[in-house]
């Protein structure tokens, strides 16, 4: 625990005279005063965030922490489990949508397994953009006790930190986070339940396209995790032990590793949003850090942005994960970023100003 | 006219079966089925409109049309006249709004003065992306009479036909709409009124940020123009002849001219809007086309889209204009369109398939 609370502790706040001189600074631009509405925002957040009067947004990285959860024997998915280990694979061999979508931003994809089943076997040539953090094979099942021992769950968190400085240390200006893990939507729901206290069926959703039995039985599922782990919703590392995964507890390593190094953390989903809410648990401060690039279709996702203060950036009907939400979001804060550093002032393009 | 109605009777219907294959080749990607949602519809859209199978997004403009309105004498703006003249040579020389989001998703920017009042001193070298449409000298005051002819109506819809189709000859794929003329929210403002039939205050807004009076001030004007020039909601061109400007009627001929070539014509805002309403009130088979990027701060925007049957991609509280949304739309156009050609099946990357 204490390598994490070091972490923690340096978590800062943002530079607000700086987010200021910038809002200064789009109002010079050849524009009216705050007509590019959430691109200014944006703008504003990330040299806050930064500290840089004038950022530059040219490395950027999708971390897509991969892991298996014991619950899946319950039927909670609509996939079979080997998928987890199959998908990684397809992300290495770059056919995947965040694959797609990455490369359509300029963003690398960094894939992680976090605890993955099976083995994926992935050739030596292809290992450049994979880690092995393997914490275990799999979760245990959340229905009949903890997902993992807390010492597991630290591990986790702490992997996913290393992960984050390793990429930092490759160059990195923006990093968006992704998953991949069958079973994953119904520890997320679990989590969040446990630490909003909201009732079970406001936070549960269709996953990857469950039909109506399935669906009930996921509620039920929740339920009986919650009441046989008892976790601590006040105790977020407990929350993320007895009922989340190895993924998500990765996940939280790079935001919390992210916040820390003072980059911006697009935010993708509703299971990235799960672990958001535990590194938020864990740091209240974590959330300025934070950008929400989408509203996925998932229920409860709006309420986890609520909670933890974040209004997502747009609404495609999306359900993927993967990161795909999150790449796309970091395509529009390069693009806010642009402006501010690219636009030039009203002084400099011999352009009149507003007359009343 | 005869040579606008050729244009507007080549418009087909876009390419249902096509579309249908689009989706079952959507449904065979490595992801739950529809879990990429817009990006889905989006990629299937585009195929539809182009009719190909395997659509690329190479070539992307964004045509930003330029002109002066007589109507600004009433003092319904925020900004002087010659703000529009000086923009053009701010576009030109790069540094406007519009350039920066252009380059961010690589697209070209052409700039059109359709009737811009003061001529905009451009460099001989710098023209390249310039085009000299000039109808006139900017339009007269809607709140006196007509804004220009019937017959200038035409050449200017005209006119944008022939800057589309000059940049299919360059090569195009995708095409986004633009504007700049100090007073445009007046006369679109005018423009929905007289096709919707709407009250005024409901489809007008506070533009580039004028105050209470003058927004109060701008009612009466749109009002006084509707009441002075009876446009005649049926006749389009009536409409444009006599509440709109060049700069729009130059739009109306770009969305045209997109639809009969099959090119996806992403639109911008409120003022964009208008002009496909123009398009749309001509050739209903027009909204096929139509991509709406984001929804405008702007009053009635909303109002505008639903007539014409659009759903905006995202609401970035944005209302500055030029192409900016299009710009930004065009590159979620372009990772749709992506998904589709990119990503790999289930069989293809031996992924197992859901089991219920």
């Amino acid at each position: 625990m204490e390598k994490i609370s070091k972490i923690i502790k340096e978590i800062k706040g943002i530079d607000r005279a700086r987010e200021e001189k910038a809002q200064q600074r789009l109002d010079l631009l050849t524009k009216p005063k705050g007509s590019l509405g959430r691109l200014e925002e944006l703008a504003k957040k990330v040299v806050g965030i930064t500290g840089v009067e004038k950022p530059k947004i040219n490395q950027k990285a999708i971390i897509v922490m991969a892991g298996d959860h014991g619950v899946v024997e319950e039927r909670v998915s609509a996939f079979p489990q080997e998928v987890t280990s199959q998908m990684v694979l397809n992300f290495i061999n770059g056919g995947a949508g965040i694959n797609v979508l990455a490369r359509h931003v300029g963003a690398r994809v960094v894939v992680v397994d976090m605890g993955v089943k099976t083995e994926p076997r992935i050739q030596n040539e292809k290992r450049q953009n994979f880690k092995n953090k393997k914490i275990s094979y799999g979760t245990k099942n959340i229905a009949k006790g903890p997902a993992m021992t807390r010492n597991q769950a630290i591990d986790a968190i702490y992997a996913g930190i290393e992960v984050l400085e390793a990429e930092i240390r490759r160059g990195l200006d923006i990093v968006g986070t992704g998953e991949m893990g069958i079973g994953n939507t119904t520890v997320s729901s679990t989590i969040v339940a446990a630490i909003t206290g909201k009732p079970v069926p406001m936070v549960t959703g269709w996953g990857t396209g469950i039909d109506e039995k399935t669906f009930q039985n996921k509620i039920k599922i929740i339920e009986k995790a919650l009441a046989i782990n008892k976790p601590n919703p006040s105790d977020p590392i407990d929350v993320l032990a007895k009922v989340g995964g190895f993924e998500i507890g990765g996940l939280v390593g790079v935001i919390l590793a992210g916040a820390k190094a003072r980059i911006p953390v697009v935010i993708d989903g509703f299971i990235s949003s799960a672990a958001a809410l535990v590194a938020f648990t864990l740091e209240p401060k974590i959330r300025y850090y934070l950008i929400a690039s989408h509203l996925s279709v998932e229920a409860g996702h709006r309420i986890l942005l609520e909670k933890i203060g974040l209004t997502p950036l747009f609404d495609f009907g999306m359900r993927l994960g993967e990161g795909t939400g999150a790449a796309l979001g970091i395509s529009i804060v390069e693009a806010a970023v642009k402006i501010l550093t690219e636009m030039t002032s009203f002084e400099e393009a011999g352009v009149s100003r507003k007359v009343n």
